[in-house]
């Protein structure tokens, strides 16, 4: 389940030499053996996409969509198999990566509401201790940039929330007068704001220019921070839709407008490590990218490619909640592709550790510290995923093995379907979840499900936030 | 629709400069500028893999089946994304690359029999002008490895087909009493044999070596005509059910079995394009990797993965026909990953013109030169794709356009659906064919449907010789 590396002249199966064909070029994969952690904390960035989906990048099997910049990161650095976002939709998904907890421990999943609305009165608690208070505790200029969604209110801003500035939109896109009758003006909620930290700053904006203004701000973040560790939180507001690009990419991609807007982020994620390096940054630098949750298949050509997986956003198929990863830090993390499993929820720890920082002993964390990971100094790190729909557990992976209690689908009808006995899949053999082996494999998926009544029963639901709203 | 191509310093996308990291060193992509097609003849490798799914290989996006050497060698050359068999089942498929031509014009196509059983009794026409044929004129060594399919009476061997030499099975690896009592060796019908030229070296050959053995028999027969243009067809009879692979790598992979045989057939791979490295032929071999259809999604975990396409193995769908295929040619294939059309149907119209050998003017060709996409000079070389079901034309593709006729899923059912009026899928905004956009698009419909009417009138089927079969 480690990381598959190769250097020049090794072996990389069994029996069978590997001819390489330039001496001194390693073209794929290197080893990178027994990289010293810096000593300094490194920076960190994470770009975290909007419902991007496992299959939507190149390096990931896309057929139109290009993606030049995150093929070349993946080349550089780690591109994770088996990563998952830590909910199958956006509120819950934001609060596991800046959390490092499950949604249902900080009030932020929900049998009702699925996420947060204009209308929604509360957010992600102030309790609650994030990726960025930990970090700015330890000296990091932190920046929340793009997507919010963890509460609109002055209260649940990101400033309330460790970080010390804010550029970006409170909630989704498409949660806007101009996009959803729903938020008519008229019923007294604002249009789409623009905020520069707790100040609207602009209403509507046009978000044929978002991605690039996002980026120029986190590239003079980087620059006005390049001599203190920081930590940028570059949450691109898509590919959600309703989608737009800039002149520069409309109608550049093969794969129509949703291309353009993929394509438009990977020339962003170009252009974030072309600052890395422009500043002499990389080798202090721990870039993460990746996705909130997968593909909004219901959205037809606006909506994305799960790839090989099942299904997609909102559902606990793998196409719900397995999205694209990149780790990539020049010199500490070695390039090699992973299948082993990993989590936004794995953010926090890893970041914790990286800076020194020392987490409040009553904290109780569902994330790990991926860098034995990265660095190859072990194979795994988790063994688990819990795929819960709302506040409900409805999947739990172990090792290769998916146990499935219920299952609805982001298509036609909706209806949740309980089976008993409980699906098993076996993730590793069939990631598509075509095959249901239950049957074949009894002692399985009663090991699994012992394992989900045992975290059910660790795990009690919070009173949720996300139901609360504003009387019309 | 060309190969995308990346120069250290050069714009990737528009208005956007991509940094690199290392000055000298080039990773993913670079510019092979004005390489002069080589004086003489190069050696010609077709690896042709059996039922090897879209999404079966690691840089086509499968989660866990791990193909180091195939993702080196696409790295190496240009990896295809929209590569089509010649049809969607073995037979036809493989008389499709060997002639150039549609099975309809060369009696590989029936609307009975979809391919040869061992109770056969033709098998591709001697009239067929074969890939090998057109070599073996041109003063280059020929062999066949692997599985032929093509007919397996004495007259329809390799060996008479313009192949120096065949090792290899006649047929499927599954057309055996061993697997299927349908070949019960008491009905008179032959195991599976193991057949070197027209003899029968073996009877029931142990599947678990047949990989290794056709490598090392590849490799020998390289050894041996380094000072010669050769042409090597090696067509591994894998991963086709049953599956076998070596003690080397049985429990090997992550994705159980079959991953085991996909990454033992990459394993081989390694070795081949080691092997032209040792022999410093690689500046004047092209070798070119894919496989004869989708997956045989049917099987189960015994199947392979279409990734992002629909369906697999037997259908008109996307998942049925396209293909892995990766060509390579260092100093002469610039590296890149290309969305343009392509097929197996272009090989033998490729290697002709790399021989330097003249076609009749009466020969009837489906394919054309992939060397102008390959190298640089066109950005697209082929703008149309027939997929037939038996001899009956299904489906057109016309640049990103398909219009379906008729569909019928490898799925439960089995059940053919004309539609009236046909479905139209825009292949690169929507690669999984999900959305039937032919409302919206009544004159690309029409236009589809005047091209296949067209090619109908210019394609009459020849008769068939699939259904012949011996009295039981």
């Amino acid at each position: 389940m480690g990381v598959v590396r190769v250097s020049p002249g090794h072996d990389v199966s069994p029996g069978h030499d590997v001819s390489w064909p330039f001496g001194g070029l390693v073209l794929l994969l290197f080893l990178v053996a027994g990289c010293a952690a810096p000593e300094e904390p490194p920076n960190i960035i994470v770009i975290f996409a909007d419902d991007l989906g496992y299959g939507d990048v190149g390096a990931y099997g896309h057929p139109t969509i290009r993606t030049p910049h995150l093929d070349q990161m993946a080349l550089e650095g780690v591109r994770f198999t088996q990563f998952y976002a830590g909910a199958s939709v956006c509120t819950p998904s934001r609060a596991a990566l800046l959390t490092g907890r499950l949604p249902v421990r900080s009030g932020m999943a929900s049998d009702g509401s699925r996420v947060l609305f204009p209308d929604s009165r509360y957010g992600l608690p102030a309790s609650e201790l994030t990726l960025a208070e930990v970090l700015r505790e330890e000296g990091y200029a932190t920046a929340a940039l793009g997507k919010w969604h963890l509460g609109h209110r002055a209260a649940y801003l990101p400033t309330r929330h460790g970080f010390d500035v804010f550029f970006g939109i409170p909630y989704s896109n498409d949660m806007s007068p101009a996009t959803n009758p729903r938020w008519d003006r008229a019923q007294g909620f604002p249009p789409l704001p623009l905020m520069r930290n707790e100040e609207i700053a602009e209403e509507e904006p046009d978000q044929h220019y978002l991605t690039p203004r996002l980026t120029a701000e986190a590239t003079a973040f980087m620059e006005a921070h390049q001599d203190q560790p920081f930590f940028l939180y570059l949450a691109h507001p898509f590919p959600h839709v309703p989608l737009f690009a800039s002149p520069d990419y409309a109608g550049t991609s093969a794969a129509g407008l949703y291309g353009d807007v993929i394509e438009e982020l990977d020339g962003s994620v170009g252009e974030i490590l072309a600052a890395v390096r422009r500043l002499g940054l990389e080798r202090r630098t721990l870039v993460v990218f990746t996705s909130d949750n997968g593909p909004w298949l219901t959205r037809g050509v606006e909506g994305g490619s799960a790839g090989p997986l099942r299904d997609g956003k909102g559902t606990t198929w793998e196409g719900g909640l397995r999205v694209p990863a990149i780790a990539w830090w020049p010199g500490t993390i070695a390039p090699g592709v992973t299948t082993a499993l990993a989590s936004t929820l794995d953010l926090l720890p890893t970041a914790a550790q990286l800076a020194g920082a020392t987490l409040p002993d009553t904290l109780v964390l569902d994330g790990v510290d991926l860098m034995p990971l990265l660095t190859g100094t072990q194979d795994a790190v988790r063994d688990t995923v819990f795929y819960y729909r709302g506040a409900q557990l409805w999947a739990v992976r172990q090792g290769p093995w998916k146990v499935h209690f219920t299952t609805q689908s982001a298509y036609v009808g909706d209806i949740p379907v309980t089976h008993d006995p409980p699906l098993l899949f076996h993730l590793e053999h069939d990631p598509a979840e075509r095959l249901n082996v239950a049957p074949q494999h009894p002692e399985v998926a009663m090991r699994l499900q012992q394992l989900a009544a045992e975290h059910r029963a660790a795990t009690p639901p919070t009173p949720s936030w996300l139901d609360a709203v504003d009387s019309p």
